[in-house]
């Protein structure tokens, strides 16, 4: 899910595969991988101009956005239970 | 953090030690760590009558609260991840 919403993240604008590739930090073939699954999913699409470029759907923006709400929820979880594991730690 | 919510939750109104290592599921051995552990921190008191009970306390039940409010929070945060995990499998 991280490494989808890492791809999406950077080709939002539009990104030719290598930029990609650098930006995320991915193998060929791994990226190759989610860019077929992004754009079997509808998350991503191709376009072809002078280059051919990738650029994330709307769906693929609305992932996006979740993901980020997914990410913020994730973190007042985190910052709750470490406040809850301090109350249980004596204080020496 | 599960084992202390679940003491307190049973002591909320008092409880003897008995009925808390029933209902807990807890080994004698650690039910007498985490009550000696609960007194030290003020979550737990022990009120002296016919017989020796343990009562949460004011922090305690706040403690019971928060640990509450986070176990909400965690299942939001697993439904917004399985409804993101599931817009990445691919429709058979």
């Amino acid at each position: 899910m991280e490494i989808a919403a890492g791809i999406l993240e950077i080709a939002k604008n539009g990104s030719r595969k290598t930029r990609i590739m650098y930006l995320g930090n991915l193998s060929f073939d791994l990226l190759q991988k989610y860019l077929d699954m992004l754009v079997n999913l509808g998350l991503l699409e191709i376009r072809n101009g002078n280059e051919k470029m990738y650029v994330a759907t709307e769906k693929g923006r609305e992932f996006l956005e979740d993901f980020s709400e997914l990410q913020k929820h994730a973190e007042v979880v985190d910052a709750k239970k470490r406040a809850l594991e301090r109350s249980l730690t004596p204080v020496s």
